[in-house]
């Protein structure tokens, strides 16, 4: 009934949808199988994409080819540029998304990409050869072959979901959960454990009182996510902000002796970092009030997401709750908040390239590696996608540095650290973030999306156009040279000394206060470079003027570190042979077998003495 | 958490909808409850409104002010007006619909109706205050108390799918089954019983070789089917038509040793108007050909409908088959067909208005009376809607007689004679059909649609309108003549005996052969009334003046029927009483208790004596 795949893509949500397009774009014949073809690319959570660091993850998944940035761009009801005030390292992208829309022009994407073939049907378990993958076999009892597959379960695996001393089974509301895989794959070795999530009522947004809540409109001037020529938003609907009050937490701690989180019913651990609002007014006791975001679902739908109130108490108290937030008077509720259970895999089963080290050529993508967020999971299945496909062309990894991308720090994390609570990016976790911007991800990324058969030649031409243009302003900045009666007046209303002779625009650039927009209205020579080169490379360039040092800095660090990640350990290395490493470190480097010195001097648990021995052994 | 609603509607499907519509716009509070707020309206099985009986009944729909008209008429890819070739009474408005805009514009419209809230949930039990509905408890516990409540839970009521020895539970495929309420229904003294339906494979139009097929393109002047002023169809996607043989049926055969059908395991009975392709190789085992129509899902989905395909059979016999059909040499199936079997309740437990007999204010409409289809469902809700909104406000039940509408022909055929498999609408099922034409049932309806609260002015206004200038061009027919020079061509041409003499357009018209357009090639005066009243309306008047016999001919038929009608037998009519009545005629009229004695006449196993009885007592 079926062709033999080059890779079969299990789940259809922002992972198996990027795993998908991604493989067949570079020429993999591909299968995506999903539950149920109506929720292809449904976005579970809120409707929205990218923000702090994962803002920047999208712009890398759309500067290698992959399509969320494209997506989001399309559909997205509203922009900000978040972190405007801080150093670009911390601009982070964010939109709110129609959701409706989002899932249909996901569908439209892979129903354009002739190498995708789609089947509705759930998978029950991984067929093998030996310790290699020869396909799967669905709930149909259809088997299917394929050279590689690839696992992007989400939520479903043996999907448990809580409101209040309730729950029963489903892979989000609504929905069935997923059976068979988990218990196949732990009789194959695999070690699995349990994490939770959860997600807010859903409202009528008729029935809120927006006057009482703060309004929080789109960007002026909306930025976009993809490197393509994606249209920019001219007209943006708003979110509102209001807050929750010692009322709303009395009220919600009434429901605390029946809720599922603190009873001990759930087992799994949640995002630390996107918390119930149990869990916050749990933990800070002492506070009187959280954000709530008032989001939208899209262009003209009444539904409205409530940020910030993510919950798993009755939904009864859920609701009495809800009605003490100003604007939440005479709220009406579609649906009650809840939390899911589901199964995961512990990510340092897993190779860089996301294929488990134990069954080749198969390879997990987002929630089923205890990570959290749509972005967080559409980079792992482009990353998987491209490995999956690489694989089965005989083609070395692809896989990304810590100092390239987000997509490398969030991976090399997930394989030698691993998680225990749902795994979230942040700014913070990259060493080098002020090499990895949002501004630049093409720069850094895009050649090597082309290399590999992604990115397209727009985007190359693209990128190449915008590196040289950004040499050339930069020779500009430094040539040219403004005269004190040119600048000072502007540079005072920055806050900045005044100049007392010809200075260049590179070096009034460096000064902090003083940005390329102040010295454009001063100097008709910029003012001309602006309207010549656009905004976006002037923007870049100015970039590569001010933070210069710390940008130079930076890379040679990575330069020093990247001796180590050059280091390779060959894939059978023995640890036992090298008798002086520690117990501990033995231990952990035989359990995530680093393919570099660099990994494994992050595995938590090889000291840096181990180091030194690996070093002095491979010297050899 | 929830107000007290007037009508609480369970499901949103084509009838929950129409319910829900219609009750919010006369003025109830209303609360759709459905599974999943994602799936509001989808087309379960194949995306198309209308057809023949059917179309009619959704300009029924419209006249009256439901929204299924409108809704088809914004998202069809493709209209055609069967039957053109035959009298008005067949001709049958049909479209495809592109399946995802559909559910999004219903629940669009759904949305801006300010009486409609909606809770995502599956309704477990009806709570009863004695014999009367006082509200549902969900399947979170909740209890929501209404006034009424409509059930219209389609095929989800122990819903089980096969698909050759295969069976698993659910609603549709990717979607759960409900439980309980069968259960709780049966324990109060309802009859139940199990029906079963299909649907075919959905394939992959990118794998189609449409040049082996015969495309079947839209009307080159697409009409519509609301009387309201939606948009016609500027652009089309055509269907296509291909043909089963006897390879295909060779192969199909292989799989009936396994197919749920035939082997017994599917215990309810199929629609035979819409049979699985395997009942029709095995009942028309003498056609070595079938029918296939090729429908597209949407405007811009590679998704496509196989019609005509429907089948429980094993998948991958499905499969072979398939190819075997020109144009499907290599078919890529998204999802094979299957069967479907689901409670329903014998509609002979319901009163006229689609209220339980046993439970007051308790409405079913849709599947679970029984019946197939779209438009059935749809006009069940409406009517339901109507009624339950009409219960609430202690009004009289809003009825329609068999010679006013097809949909009054649907509910009076349910009730009284029940079905025992799913019931489908005919233009055969009418005996007034020359008056249950789909051009005017604005002209039948829409003054009662006014009248309850339902259509708006502007339709009442638009089908004043509409009389008034029908009759202004009779008049100008029967007073124009036309000299034997200016028409005789355009009779020779249209086949029909010259004139000698002046003769009015009228006598003219009534000629079989002669249409009004030939008439206004011919004559610049009825050209120009062409150009004053537009098409519709003066076809509208051609067909009075075509048809004026047969018209007036069943209007007579209809006011004998409807003495009958109007004699009223009183809620609880005591039977026993009337001694002379046959013994299987008091029980099937006790069964039933119909409401007039037209009503009687009509329940089989009523005998015409039964029926003198009775109006000799009711006379009294």
């Amino acid at each position: 009934m079926f062709q033999e795949y080059d890779v079969i893509v299990v789940g259809a949500g922002h992972a198996g949808c990027e795993a998908a397009a991604a493989a067949a774009t570079m020429g993999s014949s591909v299968l995506l199988i999903t539950m149920n073809m109506h929720t292809i690319a449904q976005m579970s959570c809120n409707p929205a994409m990218g923000g702090v660091a994962k803002g920047q993850i999208v712009r890398e998944i759309d500067a290698l080819g992959g399509q969320s940035g494209i997506v989001s761009d399309k559909t997205m009801i509203q922009f900000r540029m978040l972190n405007l005030s801080k150093g670009p390292a911390m601009w982070s992208p964010r939109c709110q998304s129609d959701r409706m829309m989002f899932a249909h022009e996901w569908r439209s994407i892979l129903e354009n990409n002739p190498n995708v073939d789609f089947w509705q049907d759930t998978v029950k378990e991984i067929l093998l050869d030996g310790n290699q993958v020869k396909g799967v076999k669905t709930s149909l009892g259809i088997e299917i072959k394929s050279k590689s597959v690839v696992l992007t379960n989400g939520t479903f695996l043996n999907g448990l979901i809580h409101i209040g001393e309730k729950n029963f089974g489903g892979g989000r509301t609504g929905e069935k959960a997923a059976t068979g895989i988990t218990e196949q794959l732990i009789t194959l070795g695999f070690e699995a454990g349990r994490m939770k999530t959860g997600t807010p009522p859903r409202v009528d947004g008729r029935s809120l009182d927006y006057s009482k809540m703060e309004e929080q409109p789109g960007d002026e001037n909306p930025a976009k996510f993809s490197y393509k020529d994606t249209e920019k938003l001219a007209k943006q609907r708003s979110c509102w902000i209001t807050y929750t009050n010692n009322e709303v937490h009395e009220i919600l701690r009434t429901g605390f002796e029946k809720s599922p989180m603190f009873s001990g019913r759930i087992k799994g651990l949640g995002p630390r970092y996107c918390p119930s609002v149990e869990d916050k007014i749990n933990r800070f006791a002492d506070k009187d009030r959280h954000q709530i975001f008032v989001e939208p679902e899209g262009w003209d739908t009444v539904e409205v997401y409530v940020n910030g109130f993510s919950t798993s108490l009755p939904e009864d108290v859920q609701y009495a709750a809800l009605k003490k937030i100003p604007g939440f008077e005479n709220v009406k509720m579609f649906r009650p908040g809840y939390a899911i259970e589901y199964d995961y895999f512990p990510p340092t089963q897993l190779k860089s390239t996301l294929e488990t080290h134990r069954i080749k050529n198969l390879f997990f993508a987002g929630q089923i590696n205890g990570t959290t967020g749509y972005e967080e999971a559409a980079c792992q299945g482009l990353m998987a996608g491209i490995n999956a496909h690489r694989n089965v062309n005989s083609l070395a990894p692809f896989v990304l540095k810590r100092s390239e991308a987000y997509i490398g720090v969030l991976i090399d994390d997930l394989i030698n650290k691993g998680t225990e609570e749902p795994y979230r990016m942040f700014t913070s976790r990259a060493e080098y973030r002020t090499l990895l911007r949002q501004d630049n991800a093409d720069i850094r990324l895009t050649e090597k999306g082309f290399e590999i058969g992604l990115a397209d030649q727009e985007r190359l031409d693209n990128v190449r156009k915008k590196v040289q243009q950004v040499e050339e302003i930069i020779t500009e900045f430094n040539g040219h040279k403004l005269y004190p009666e040119e600048i000072n007046e502007a540079l005072e209303e920055s806050g900045s000394a005044p100049i007392r002779e010809k200075t260049s625009v590179t070096q009034l650039l460096k000064r902090p206060q003083v940005s390329i927009d102040k010295i454009s209205k001063a100097s008709p020579v910029i003012s001309s470079l602006l309207e010549k080169y656009g905004e976006d490379t002037i923007k870049q360039a100015e970039i590569h003027v001010k933070y210069d040092s710390y940008i130079e800095k930076e890379k040679l660090l990575v330069e020093k570190m990247n001796r180590l990640e050059d280091l390779n350990i060959i894939e059978n290395f023995n640890y036992d042979v090298v008798t002086s490493l520690s117990f501990e470190g033995r231990e952990k480097l035989k359990r995530t077998r680093p393919s570099t010195i660099g990994q494994a001097s992050r595995i938590s648990g090889v000291s840096p003495s181990d180091i030194s021995v690996l070093m002095l052994f491979i010297g050899r």
